[in-house]
């Protein structure tokens, strides 16, 4: 059996942008299995946004933690010993464990996972979590139609570049932001969208998006909110849906933010604004990964992966989530 | 024939607050009908906070009107001359002719109203306009169900006053808030709603709406906008709607208005905001008024208007909206 279990904890609960003082490497024993648990060493660890309202100690919808806890983000990994029988061995497993080497299961909350369908890595991106988010969060909140116009926020982002290829997958005219020149020819080049701008290089988001979207926007898949999110409002077609799936110009706010009223253009455009988590789409969660495997075999869509190398940079890649340094899915590589 | 129609006419697009200034009162000789058109004697104009768009001089989705012309809001009254088959004098019929003491028609978008079943101010009110905005906004866009938490912002208007009843109907509890004591009054003990708060008598709308809705919001139906909407946002419940009916609190607004940003509670809540016109259920606008009919008939609906005379006092009373002047349903009364 190994010696340690290294696991990221809570320092403190972060004001503002996450530093790595937040956080802390905690060395462990690795704990024994009893009756009916097993233990699984982690290979992925998942970096996501929504982790920010976790750490962040105020009202969190997705649970909040305390100082000392391991972080709870999703990781991916294989049994490694189990005294209980529905796993084995090598079996390859998702879920919540967090952000430590291993981890002790009674075997709930666990998703298996076919590594013979696609890398393992794909159980927190394409295949897992943010893929789920983008396929309901897009198909059962925007409810797109064919020739309509999409816009996507943080566009090359994990659940935006999905977005992005299941919107032309529908036959919908695809538009996207995002935060550098290798992400907007990512976007463009190779995932094949109709166009897309880079909003570190504009003060003018009203214009931008009007060149990029000409014909006025039918979907807007928000991962971002704030300032963009304020002038996308008056660019909404008559029966627009705004998929608010993500806010994270806002995560890090000492202050609430304040920007212009937005609802008055939903009366003007007779639009709907739709928040949704993807847990909220759990019983059909088998339905949308067997699409996605579809898709992805068949070469409809594709995905891309930024990946940090050992558990002790899991921090930072999270705070990295923030000024944008990923594309695709970021993800913390922590076994050889 | 009579000898002058007086009609309320466009002076200069207002800038905030409308003034009387803005107004004008013109007059006119009264138009013969050629064939195929009828003439219209108005008893009842009707004003509405929606009209602050069609005057404004920016882009209005109701369209906009020049400087020079008639008031385009809706009016009631009887057919006094006709040259087309589909009309004879004595017919009462509503439209939107204006603020005109006489109107020439071609029988389009009239519709005959039955004093059979109400009386014809109705048709400005409860069976008109404001109570569709209030049955199918309510209804359809709200899906409200029974044993939920309703709030309902302007409650003692014309279209609130109906959303607060129709809500009781569903077996809501029903909370509202208005301007006024005897608006508090009006509800709570004519209309029997749960509970009411008047918005003027407060500096905390947050406590002000928790004291009103312990249990959450489920369904917001917004006349209001501002900040009172901004204190509801952190109220709502898991899968709450937000039926955004109006904002009256922006229509004088020279600047746009700011405020918190709101769309993150969408997600936290997975709760939805969605704007609407009444025209979008055009198609079902008989089915509306045979419930809103049936319900009045039953007793089960109530309604209560605020009437100002003579054409002359049509634009003093359409500024009074704005400060809340009136109970239920303002209208003008232009004939004895």
């Amino acid at each position: 059996m190994p010696q340690s279990n290294r696991q990221i904890c809570l320092a403190s609960h972060p004001v503002g942008v996450p530093s790595e003082e937040n956080f802390q490497l905690v060395e462990r024993e690795v704990p024994d299995p009893q009756e009916g648990e097993l233990l699984i060493k982690s290979h992925y660890l998942s970096v996501d946004p929504y982790l920010r309202g976790v750490i962040g100690g105020r009202s969190a919808y997705l649970g909040s933690i305390a100082e000392g806890d391991v972080i709870p983000g999703g990781a991916v990994g294989t049994v490694v010993a189990s005294r209980s029988p529905g796993f084995a061995p090598g079996d390859v497993v998702s879920g919540y464990w967090g952000w430590q080497e291993y981890a002790l299961s009674d075997g709930q909350r666990l998703t298996p996972f076919d590594t013979s369908l696609a890398p393992m890595s794909t159980a927190l991106g394409i295949l897992g979590m943010p893929g789920l988010t983008a396929y309901f969060g897009f198909l059962e909140i925007g409810q797109p139609e064919r020739g309509e116009q999409v816009f996507v926020s943080a566009a090359a982002g994990a659940v935006g570049s999905l977005v992005c290829q299941i919107g032309k997958i529908m036959g919908c005219r695809v538009a996207g932001s995002a935060g550098s020149e290798a992400k907007i020819a990512y976007l463009t080049e190779h995932l094949g969208i109709d166009a897309a701008f880079d909003y570190t290089d504009t003060d003018n988001y009203g214009d931008a998006l009007h060149s990029v979207c000409p014909g006025g926007i039918d979907v807007y898949f928000d991962n971002v909110g704030g300032p963009l999110t304020d002038a996308v409002f008056p660019q909404l077609n008559d029966r627009a849906r705004v998929v608010v799936c993500g806010q994270i110009d806002q995560y890090n706010d000492v202050e609430r933010s304040r920007g212009p009223r937005l609802l008055w253009h939903l009366i003007v455009h007779q639009a709907r604004a739709e928040g949704f988590l993807v847990q909220q789409f759990a019983d059909r969660f088998a339905e949308g990964r067997d699409q996605l495997v579809h898709w992805l075999q068949d070469g409809k869509i594709t995905y891309r992966e930024s990946v940090a190398f050992g558990i002790e940079n899991t921090p930072k890649a999270f705070i990295g989530l923030f000024s944008g340094e990923n594309i695709g899915k970021q993800l913390v590589k922590v076994v050889e």
